[in-house]
């Protein structure tokens, strides 16, 4: 058999992942309204290395790299392979953490995040997009996060420029109290030399005796190459635990505003989405997930007429696996 | 040193995989009958990362994704990474097994398998394209098996279409008593939206006290973008145990019969191969596999006269490590 | 909860990696002198899969897979995705080691390693390019290593030939005497069909009570589709350990010769190189490492006149986590 390899050593990186694969019936709105079948991944699947190490007392190093890939196909599924997470990091409970490499923008990681969302962002019910048109995810990123104080945290860090890339910056605030957890976000992302655009992200979340809502607030400016476009995203969901499972409700409103130049709506998409859904654990790491939606898409002429108006619902049932 | 990982936790996943690399003296007879000396994998060479999780009593979920490697040149084998598999399920003992994702054809999963041909598929000794010219994986796939009844499992599923494929379905049933093991597959594969192609497989095993005796059959038809074509796939082998190690002999025929279109017979390959060989296992993973080979390949013109006929004997020495 | 893999076989393969990412202010001299502030690797960043299983007393099998990727992208670094290593070999006591599959090229893997250069080979103080202009990792190959006797280990391999590459061959040795560590390295590559091109590299340390000092020599010939040009590196360094980390510092020269062709210097490019850095580990696995450089950069005229002449420092500090 193979050499034992001492327990210390074999426990310092730990394998996690999701797998979502369901059966989906649904229409593509920005193609037409007709319905189509296909096994698809309910959420993005992805697997990951991470390992931390205790330093000294109130010291920690830490890494993580992740990958998504599609279930449908086995194919990876961003133009990059650990296009998700790839990062360093040292964490003292006394001066706060910094983190290094391909990170999550402040939008995405701490305000777009799936404890903001009734179905954490998975399975067609998810309300997506909760962060306007901000970037999801920073090349070259250092980012600082304070220690919590009396419920109370704040980040902010920077994305290098490089190549024909600006430099991004942003910032937040998290504060959880009782019931309530809310948390501010605000990130600049240079898109190239001479664009950027600019995104502030509110999300909360309070939970009652019978439910667990949830909202978010989004909106980006300066959005498209002249800078003339907004976009603005409203969420609002509940969790309901019923019997061993939970209905979930997420509802999405995404107007769009003059994206392409100013007085001109041709590249505007304004999007209205219901998902509701039903989460039925097999156990802590396994679940079936049996979702309906129904949504709303508009585009517009130039002049701000409706182009094209397509709504449909969807349905879907998935088997998620986490490890 | 790092922070130990519960151990509950760091046996969720599996890594295995097997990696093969040998030197090979042997020609390309789709090229010429010059042998040509390199080192190769013997076999597709593979990592992957599994998990099974009990449920409930007879119950269990399970996940598999597996990735192909050149161990040669370091390179992905295939165009997607996860190609072999991608695919979550849930295994009940009572009412069989479900299994979605990318998924291996029936053909390929059930009678093309390791177990229907002497060399395990491996090595240049291995006779490969046992499913003639099915297709051997499908995506947005998915498949149930039943619970065995008296030595007998039934099988069947599908895999959607999407954009410029269409669906494609099919079966199995597989059948063990005492020294008698055998499967049959049948699938339609929708190869583009007017195109299809089926494939019947039968494979079988029987457990003499001197050695194991195999034989599959396969016949494609419809093969072709002009549904003109058939492919017929025949194999037989045997293992024969000899001290630690074993003999190994594997004999296939394949027959093209007008793959281009009709009356044309200028895109048939026919192939007849014959490989001897022997597996030393230096443990229950580790093993070094001699094998010689001797094959023919002869094309045809569109009336079906000879264009090329070649042949030529070939050898390889390999060492495989299993994980 | 997922079910627990036996610990033997949760132990057969050792994931391992080291993830290195750092602010660096540096100019790219072969376009201007100005310095850029970005995020960046400091090293080659990396994940890998290995493990070693003993087949009898004094025989074991080992295997080996290694992926390089930027930390700063996500991206994976090179073209094939286990690019770096992709082996499975025997190590026989008695006998020695053979090992198949890609491998590290004699050069970079017995004289350009990284205990030969002060910053081992990390950080934008290290040394890079020590084994002058060959093939750092070979595809195809077979390597053998003899036992050690009385400190001395030779080996040789090649790497056979494919498609529009010729084959390549090398052969190293390594001596071992107390404060004294040397190595010796051959290796003639196989660019293509008519070209190849030849390296010979010295390597070596010596302990001293306050310092391990470092010196390589590389000399590479035949260089260049005209097989006219030569390419020479010097490096030196020191080690010097200070408290509870260590001082470095390492020096390179490289000089070109008529690399475009027999008088004409136009592919020439000469540097200077020095690196001066502090090593503080924070654990045996984790580090900061702050490093310093100053470089310097000449092209050439096909006459030899000097064309560009770049001079400028560099600023690097980084955190190193291993695993």
């Amino acid at each position: 058999l193979m050499a034992a390899v001492p327990a210390a050593q074999a426990s310092d990186v730990k394998i996690y992942g999701i797998l979502d694969v369901g059966l989906r019936h649904a229409p593509n709105l920005s193609v037409s309204e007709d319905a189509i079948t296909k096994v698809d991944d309910g959420m993005r699947s992805r697997i990951g290395f991470r390992g931390t190490e205790d330093l000294a007392p109130g010291l920690k190093a830490f890494f993580r790299l992740e990958h998504s890939l599609r279930m449908d196909t086995g194919a990876q599924r961003d133009s990059v392979f650990w296009d998700d997470k790839a990062w360093v990091g040292l964490d003292s409970q006394q001066f706060g953490q910094v983190m290094l490499g391909r990170l999550r923008s402040p939008t995405d990681e701490y305000t777009n995040g799936t404890r903001f969302e009734a179905f954490m962002g998975h399975t067609l019910g998810a309300s997506g997009g909760r962060a306007a048109s901000s970037t999801d995810a920073w090349n070259n990123g250092v980012y600082y996060i304070s220690p919590a104080w009396n419920g109370l945290m704040v980040g902010a860090g920077f994305s290098a420029g490089e190549g024909t890339v600006k430099s991004s910056s942003g910032a937040h605030v998290e504060y959880t109290n009782g019931p309530l957890d809310v948390a501010l976000a605000w990130q600049r992302d240079g898109e190239s030399l001479s664009n950027q655009k600019s995104t502030v992200t509110l999300a909360g979340t309070y939970k009652l005796p019978v439910a667990l809502l949830l909202a978010t607030y989004a909106r980006s400016t300066d959005v498209g190459t002249a800078d003339s476009g907004e976009r603005s995203t409203y969420t609002v969901g509940a969790r309901v635990p019923t019997g061993s499972g939970e209905v979930r409700v997420s509802y999405r409103l995404t107007e769009d505003d003059q994206i392409k130049a100013v007085a001109d709506r041709s590249s505007d998409v304004d999007v209205r989405h219901l998902g509701v859904g039903y989460h039925h654990p097999l156990s802590k790491r396994t679940s079936i997930n049996a979702t309906v939606s129904y949504d709303n898409r508009k585009t517009y002429t130039a002049a701000g007429a409706t182009a094209t108006d397509r709504s449909g619902p969807g349905f879907e049932v998935g088997l998620r696996v986490a490890f």
